[in-house]
């Protein structure tokens, strides 16, 4: 199928991608695809994101085995975010060992802090 | 309370803002704040950003009554990202008359859809 539009300019040649579960409805992770990435997301059916400071593709998985499958993808009004439904292969997506990247809340006294248990050893998964 | 520290260095003076629904735990906009709109947000309790295109503060629900009410917030590995829980005052957050901006679904012909139904109209809400 040809590659459906998106507004890639008010980010550098980026859109902003939210991954949420597509049954807990969490949001798990936060990244940035070019158009590249956004192509190899569709073609592979499994979400793919550009990375600044690495200057590179990548696959979600690709190191973990942590792969995100899509399920549903969406975009906004202006046709420069994506909201992607998927389905989180293992543990946790954070490279920290969470569940999900946003495991840290703001508490009363303006700190953010950890209040997720951890679900993996991400030692035993990354390589060093 | 201090103003939480954030990382604003990724994206030029900018973090990014996802704001979930806090009941239904849907996503209904995604937006960016620099330090000044995340200091208003916390300051009022109500989501505010920064625009880039009109480079000005905005709080959402300012020229509509749409206000998006925090009640958690989360930030991510990295403290480039927010993810706010929100309670939505009124029928919808997209300014074109939807719940959430997000009401466009890539069809399996690669086109984008609308497959929600307008919950409003917002030539009666936003002045032209």
């Amino acid at each position: 199928m040809p590659l459906p539009k998106l507004d890639y300019t008010k980010l550098d040649g980026l859109v902003t991608a939210v991954i949420q579960d597509w049954q807990t409805k969490r949001v798990l992770m936060v990244g940035f695809m070019n158009e590249e990435a956004f192509a190899r997301t569709i073609e592979t059916g499994k979400c793919c994101f550009y990375s600044r400071s690495r200057n590179k593709q990548w696959m979600k998985g690709e190191s973990s085995g942590h792969f995100l499958v899509v399920k549903e993808i969406r975009t906004d009004c202006d046709f420069d975010t994506l909201l992607i439904q998927a389905e989180a292969i293992g543990p946790g997506v954070c490279h920290e060992g969470y569940e999900s990247c946003f495991a840290k809340q703001l508490n009363e006294g303006g700190e953010f802090v950890y209040v997720d248990q951890p679900t993996y050893n991400p030692n035993e998964v990354y390589q060093k």
